[in-house]
């Protein structure tokens, strides 16, 4: 068959290479388009295995012309598996199995005590830790090969996905010398998923897990969900709501919870639950939940035992208290540290954790929203059992666009902080908006805390290494609001896996390339034609910039809908709580606007270290995407730009909508190289996104005229609407409210 | 290549032939396996389109050798769409277009209007309608073709779809005599999604309509629900629930209806509404419903009117009013007449109609529920516009396992009754149960009323010959409430899928076999080989009587849970209403069992035709699947059998069981017939049905033990656990909660 020979046909020495025949002659009925074309509707994410383009395959080939790869654990299997679906998908055939290395060109993947060809090489495989691997070009008996090494069957599987990373981005495969390691211990999702299968802040769908089938019927799909979840690294799911429902802990749904768990752990997946710590109430028939209750105590670790029983690796709990109405310690006049300690010594003795929740802040005490979790745990600092850690929100509001990083990330130098990012698109457009969240994740990541001088990023803390003198070998984590439902894709769109995916890239490592990810993503989900590739990925890391210019410039922030969060409502005022509403944010008058968190105002800036606090505090040195989170400024004041305040905003709004515009037309010219399934949501998904951000930046604009009654700067369309048109749209169905 | 030559060699006279040597490679691919499997994950339902084994899809092809079929107008455009697109995935390659036939076996499809060769045949249309077609062998041009021809597009459309279906059950194509005309003019589906998603008695996800999205992005799903409905005849939808939200008829909603209208439109599919009758306060701004008002018609009919201009050729409406808490005319003193009266008279103009549920019974009259609806609607026999139809459930009660007939099908001869099926497994096991409800509806629609002598059946009444003589060409039409989800296979089961099936073939057909239609959908949906054909059927047909008898045997009924309808509830008591509990319906004491709806009872039976009236009100007479419906009988009441009624309930919830458990070894053995991803799933769903059954048995034969205080006769397992414990047993998010 034309196309197919080459190097690879001399090694064919024993005989007709009859799997080479049928990899030619699938590529071939490939490129002839029988059959049904593989649909092209998002389930497989970034685990598509297309063809590669025969040259470059041929190449490959060469690379994997045999597998040594165990199968003697469930986890080896899945490896082995994996190898094998996707070189089948890439290369046209999977590689024979092999025990030994026969051929030139073997891959040889596993540990020590899985693989005798391994065990031989003696690799250096200290400090890899259980997940760490190595990739490494070597010789074997005389013989060419690739290994993959780890010192347990979870860092050989993390390896084998990404040796095939490595072909679905058209990388070299000739002299390879990777190592990785984990800098995190904790990688996982949180479900804000009900046991009704509503998915709080969620817009792809219902719940994935349908608990009224389980445990008899595991869907396939939660192979796929492993599968996707280890393929980035992510080693852990909490199940549930963080809005917990006790009744997750019952026996009717603990057998649930363990059959989900044996479908995820040969993914090296634990599963976690949200605990509601009314529980002991709730389910247990006790008259109280006071965790210094010995009735209490005791009740929680045999919960805890009973759990282990179904669950032997259960990851443990993670426990959102005495926030948004949930119950807590507070109820009974104890602390945070309290409750979670009491949660701790009941998992200890499994070996499980706790992950409390720092998004707190009071019902009584009229303080700045932004410093309340400092004000109530940084006294608590120091007093968590080791197997806590308190989970901090990557700001102190609530996931906005851009947000300082949170004052806790250096505060607390005794107590492992665990970051909680958000990637379902609550305050970003929903599923519809394409917004590559990897330069939010990264800007919070790298942001310099300044607690132990320079360079004291905020990866430092999460990772340990910044407060390695007061913290001994901590436990360290990192927790994303999962954007995952029962859409045939999984997170809603297209573009909104790549946040899933750069999530779980950056927990692996959180000083990584936020661009280098995006094109890794783009490479494996769509395609490598360069002449895709660069605009795509301009697209994607251009997207988060033109979100906060359309919906929250210049460090504005909470000011969409009300309850459900779509749509633009810088309006909104009054009910239950004042920091519930817009106005509380942006504090908006005829003659400024922005929220005063220097020292004259609320002095939120303090809680930062002094050098940072002296940027942030000073208006002459505050980073300008800053301004009006930290300062209520003059509409008059004059920006670098030079433009007034006031004009900077209208400029800012509609150079957003200009961004997307921008976005429009570059995905338009993208046709010729992606499958016109996808290409028409995309597409369809961008236009509506432009009149999205059309109506965000005029319904803003209009509410921010009626308050300083000025008009437009030339030059700028002024709303077409009053202001009483965008007051009055309601939307009583919009999905995923709480 | 092998395999590929023949007959079909020697017409490839012109040059070479590579269509046929494309449809080759793609075979062989297929054969071998080449790339990812066709996944068979239930989405395509019955139109799955696999390739035919070489030897007969070699015979078929002569049948195929061109494609005439116009795409002048887009159900033109979807005809050939599909026609093309099944003849490729079951005989390799679509047969090439062509204006003229050219060759023997052609195929030519249209009508006199769309097809000049049609036209030149002047084949015998009358009396097709619109929706009606031939399929025929013809001669053209001295060469042979099949033909396809209808008078109207949507009548070609559906014979396109019938031609498929030959291939796809293995017909012979030769000698091709089929005339086919609908026999009821409105087959709709009914769906009871909420605006929020969640579809009331949904157990295949949450609602398809993404409301959010629409009308600016419409998923290619709906497409494909089009394309499903069109194959089985089906021409309407009610895309809301009856439990209806007037905001689906504001502005904002309509736009967005009007998306999936345009949508379904070129596949003969108009959108209905569930209309709320307090629509006129609750958006409109009156003060009052009341459909004598002036302003409350206008209201109505410019409503209508708005509608229309977004959808024009929009359906009409669905109503259930003065039913379980609906608004209706009733609340303002008048009657269903007056209420569904206004409501024709707002579409009127506009061709639309209204179907008005018959489902009510009285907030206060404590008159056996069986009877109320006939109470209710008899009296107003004739007072309906002609634009009106009284939708009637099949029987009396509500969607039970076996009801007998509803007693107004024949009691109305001057009011046009629609029939309503529930597709749904609200009763009948939600997702997981193998039940082919084909018989059920069979059952019914043979039903005998003898309203007017032998051979009245209810399909006779549906289908407006039976009144002909009082009710002159009026409307005629079948409602299904859907079993349509999010879910990938739509339907919830792989064989869920076989009751959509079944209710579109029955109501183009209400005479139609059930048996022969599972033989179909079997044939379309797993496999023609008949090792596994014959004993699918087998298990289908036997799968009702199977769950009547280990849910509700002998004419019991309504003894589920209570809210959520899910596991077995004979003891629900208390609540609200009477006619809510189970005990209402079973009156089960220490001497007997059953409900009298004799003479002696509640007479229900005196609203059937006296000949009827006579079978069913004597215990002698009365078919003893209806014994326990119409009678209530003692414990010791000697059957048929021979058994004592206590021995042969015992009996029947046993031999249900039994049943299930023959269903799970017929399925086993069907394994090397059928791919492993759907067996897999239906195995494990047969678990699950077995389990469930034996617990109905279980937690039912326990309660009427603690009734009659017998045992069970020798040789049969009493229930494993109390009484208490199946009484315990909670399930508060069992899905589809209404």
């Amino acid at each position: 068959m034309k196309g197919i020979g080459g190097p690879g046909a001399a090694r064919a020495r024993k005989g007709f290479d009859w799997r080479r025949a049928v990899a030619g002659i699938c590529l071939l009925a490939a490129a002839l388009g029988c059959g049904a074309a593989q649909a092209e509707d998002g389930y497989e994410l970034w685990l598509r295995y297309r063809p590669i383009e025969a040259a470059r395959a041929d190449g490959y080939r060469a690379f994997a012309t045999q597998l040594l790869a165990g199968a003697a654990t469930p986890t080896q299997a899945a490896t082995r598996e994996e190898l094998q679906r996707g070189l089948r998908g890439l290369l046209g055939a999977a590689p024979p199995l092999a025990e030994r290395v026969t051929r030139d060109g073997a891959l040889v993947v596993g540990t020590p005590a899985s693989s005798p060809t391994i065990a031989g090489l003696r690799l250096d495989t200290e400090g890899l830790g259980r997940e760490g691997y190595l990739i490494r070009s070597v010789v074997v008996d005389g013989r060419k090969a690739t290994v993959v090494a780890a010192n347990d069957d979870a860092g050989a599987l993390y390896g084998a996905f990404h040796f095939l990373r490595l072909l679905q981005t058209r990388q070299p495969l000739d002299r390879l010398d990777l190592r990785e390691v984990p800098r995190l211990k904790l990688r996982v999702l949180n479900h804000w998923d009900n046991l009704d299968r509503h998915v709080e802040r969620g817009y792809a769908g219902e719940s994935i897990w349908d608990w009224h089938k389980l445990p008899d019927w595991r869907d396939p799909r939660y192979v796929d969900y492993a599968r996707a979840n280890a393929s980035i690294g992510i080693n852990g799911t909490v199940l549930n709501n963080v809005n917990s429902n006790a009744l997750i802990l019952t026996p009717m749904y603990l057998e649930k919870v363990k059959a989900l768990a044996d479908v995820f752990r040969p993914y090296g997946i634990r599963v976690y639950l949200s605990a509601r710590f009314s529980a002991p109430r709730e389910i247990g028939g006790l008259g109280t939940a006071d965790p210094l209750d010995p009735r209490v105590r005791a009740w929680w670790k045999a919960k805890a035992d009973e759990i282990y029983r179904h669950v032997p690796d259960f990851g443990g709990f993670l426990v959102k208290a005495n926030s948004e109405g949930q119950p807590g310690p507070q109820d009974y006049g104890r602390s945070h540290a309290d409750g979670a300690n009491m949660l701790a010594d009941a998992v200890a003795p499994h070996g499980g954790v706790v992950m409390w929740r720092a998004f707190v802040y009071s019902h009584e005490t009229p303080d700045d929203r932004a410093k309340q979790a400092y004000a109530e745990f940084v006294p608590l600092d120091g007093r968590f059992r080791p197997n806590v850690m308190v989970q901090v929100k990557n700001g102190a509001i609530d996931f906005q666009p851009r947000e300082p990083f949170h004052p806790l990330f250096g505060a607390m130098p005794k107590t492992p902080l665990m970051m909680e990012f958000q990637i379902t698109k609550e305050y970003l457009g929903f599923a519809t908006h394409l917004v590559y969240l990897g330069p939010l994740f990264e800007e919070t990541l790298r942001a310099d805390t300044k607690a132990k001088g320079e360079g004291s990023t905020v990866a430092r803390v999460i990772d340990g290494s910044l407060h390695a003198d007061t913290l001994q070998d901590p436990l360290t984590g990192m927790a994303g609001v999962a954007n995952i439902g029962a859409d045939r894709n999984w997170s809603g769109s297209h573009f909104d896996q790549a946040n899933w995916y750069a999530y779980g890239r950056l927990a692996w490592n959180p000083d990584a390339s936020s661009k280098a990810i995006a094109e890794d993503w783009v490479r494996m989900t769509f395609s490598n034609d360069p002449r895709f590739v660069a605009p795509a990925v301009g697209m994607m890391v251009a997207s988060r910039e033109a979100v906060v210019d359309y919906m929250t410039p210049l460090g504005l922030h909470h000011l969409m809908g009300r309850g459900h969060h779509y749509g633009p409502g810088p309006w909104v005022d009054g009910g239950p709580r004042a920091d519930w509403t817009s106005v509380y944010y942006h504090r908006a008058t005829r003659e400024g606007i922005g929220f005063d968190r220097s020292a004259s105002g609320s002095n939120a800036v303090a809680q930062y270290a002094p050098a940072v606090a002296a940027e942030f505090g000073d208006i002459a040195r505050v980073p300008e995407p800053f301004l009006l989170w930290f300062h209520h400024v003059p509409w008059d004041h004059r920006m670098r730009s030079g433009r007034t305040l006031w004009h900077e905003l209208v400029h800012r709004y509609t150079r957003g909508v200009d961004e997307v515009k921008k976005m429009r037309a570059a995905w338009d010219g993208l046709a010729p190289y992606v499958d016109a399934e996808r290409h028409r949501q995309v597409a369809a998904f961008l236009a509506i996104q432009e009149k999205e951000a059309q109506w965000w930046r005029d319904a803003s604009l209009a509410y921010w005229q009626s308050l300083n009654g000025r008009a437009l700067p030339p030059g700028y369309a002024p709303p077409p609407k009053p202001l009483r048109y965008y007051q009055s749209l309601e939307f009583p169905y919009a999905p995923g409210n709480g």
